[in-house]
């Protein structure tokens, strides 16, 4: 299933907002295109959409086409609609603060063009919905230049979840490092994990691996351990979805028993995040709220019950990785290593309570 | 789906090996009555029946079954057939060692009634497999009671792969303790490792949890860690498909994992198996010869491909744990704490070189 190779993963196109469907991938490439914000929310909801940093657009245009719906209306109903619109926004998914504050970009452009009424202030949400495309596919880029000086010339990388272009608007995080280093002429081969129990791995990272000319092999997620016992992986190196002010990281489940994994064989440990993930209002990793999902998720595979009716499942989407068991934490303004604290406030030029730095 | 509490998992009925078809639960019980050996070796190959001390009584019976089968041919005819039957049988799963001790067992009784003839050795085969059926109902019980004893007066134990009833003939080894443990009082609570790629937890322990009305909750493997993390793990009790003499323990793939994870968090990891497990002639579990299965087993699930076409996976079906991070090994005989060579070497009456220990 070839995609063109210049689709973003979520844009505006044409008054409203196009997406790649992702519950469709690898079997079919399917784009949706939403008129309604609250679709949008729909498919932020079920996963359609997702990866931290193609959220954080997401919130952004869902909020520019809710904008958008409602230019015509009087001024007091479409403010009160536009809060309403980014309550229900941020009610989809709790753990990705690039959500939350793509939300609050988008909000607080059109609330600065206030004065030029409805429309000017749909305009300028819109106009910075774009901006943060712009700045997703730039701060990739650079993610991708400072991360893979830390990969091996040659050897084997693993990565966990979807970092791709499709966790993105384009080009990726984690899996963008890597094909930043494979782009540089490193000889690299991706363990990529499977990735229960939504096996963004199986599904997207393994055919995003293709698109590129990736060299890689897909394992169970239970396969890790043992590849790393054996000598055989050299890095694992995963996205985020929320990073505290100490470093601490929250990200898809299975990421913290990788890092523990990771650091008994003394295998560096990546996190690849742009700076919209680093939530400086949370000083550590406890208070980041993790989201749970449907048991469903894991006594079904592709709609298919592989347990016994009535088996209760526990599925947290998301864990807590502690800044102790990250090596480096990379982003577009550059490499964070541990004292992380420290060396994370360094990435910023305000202080963390000076203002909105989402 | 309820089954007959009191089928076997595996046995010889109506002059034939019945088995239970474990490929088609949860949702379908259905017996399989096999006449022919190659039918049985298949059925091994497949996973129809698993589970190391299962595998061990499929060995004796799938040796009883070719001698039934040959034992009206001629002297040279019967033992030519049956040493082929036995090679037939040893080449279908590499790392249970319980398989080769079971045909070596069933073919040795054979032997030793050479002079009765082809019938007389037949029956000799028979009777040797069904010693092990009642020794294998037998040591589980005791795994039980000794293992029990190890397991906290409530709380939470995680398990991996299925080690109930349908990894043995009946009642089960690190799952056998679970229930020995809940018949004695104790108030657990189960965390069920899913188990990727062929999910025997999904399908398999969750089912013996219900049947056996064990509390119990269904977690993608890649949750594990997470619960330790937040101190929701009081132990972890796995099985065993090969134990080396000096307590190294090959068992289903991401049990490796587990035993890191566990080390880290100060979480007891005990492995259940009984003393057949043993390979007193292995001294470290460097020597296992590891399973690898076919990529199509992580590549779809319950039939349907979950990657792209042409994705490769890697399928080791085992992995091994070192004995240091094992808490103790429990056996029948009694349990085996670290230093682990000297206290398994106490559980044997003779010394490993003296004669067929298996």
């Amino acid at each position: 299933m070839p995609a063109p190779a210049d689709t973003l993963t979520i844009d505006w196109v044409d008054g409203g907002v196009r997406l790649i469907d992702q519950r469709r991938l690898p079997e079919e490439f399917v784009l949706l295109d939403l008129r309604d914000y609250g679709d949008l929310a729909e498919a932020i909801r079920s996963m359609a959409v997702r990866g931290a940093p193609a959220l954080g657009v997401a919130g952004a245009l869902g909020v520019a086409l809710a904008a958008a719906q409602m230019a015509g209306e009087r001024e007091q109903v479409f403010w009160e609609g536009l809060a309403q619109a980014a309550d229900h926004l941020r009610g989809t998914r709790p753990t990705a603060v690039n959500l939350f504050g793509g939300i609050e970009r988008a909000f607080r452009a059109a609330a600065a063009h206030r004065a030029e009424g409805p429309a000017g202030a749909a305009a300028a949400a819109l106009a910075e919905a774009r901006t943060m495309i712009e700045e997703d596919i730039a701060a990739n880029r650079e993610m991708g230049r400072h991360g893979a000086a830390l990969l091996p010339d040659q050897g084997n990388v693993l990565t966990h979840c979807n970092t791709g272009s499709l966790a993105t608007v384009h080009y990726g995080t984690a899996l963008g490092v890597v094909r930043a280093a494979v782009e540089m002429g490193h000889r690299l081969h991706v363990w990529v994990s499977e990735t229960r129990p939504r096996l963004q791995g199986a599904k997207l990272t393994a055919w995003e691996c293709q698109q590129l000319g990736i060299s890689h092999t897909l394992i169970a997620d239970n396969v890790a351990g043992w590849l790393m016992r054996q000598g055989r992986v050299d890095a694992v190196i995963v996205g985020a979805d929320r990073v505290a002010a100490n470093g601490d990281t929250a990200n898809k489940i299975g990421t913290y028993s990788l890092a523990v994994l990771a650091r008994a064989h003394r295998v560096p440990f990546y996190v690849a995040a742009p700076v919209s993930t680093i939530d400086r209002q949370l000083a550590s990793g406890e208070a980041i709220p993790i989201e749970e999902r449907s048991a469903e998720e894991v006594t079904t595979v592709s709609g298919r019950r592989i347990t016994p009716p009535g088996v209760v499942a526990y599925n947290p989407a998301f864990d807590v990785t502690p800044a102790r068991l990250i090596s480096a934490l990379i982003t577009e303004r550059g490499v964070a290593r541990p004292p992380t604290t420290e060396s994370l406030q360094e990435l910023f030029p305000t202080p963390a309570t000076a203002g909105p730095c989402l």
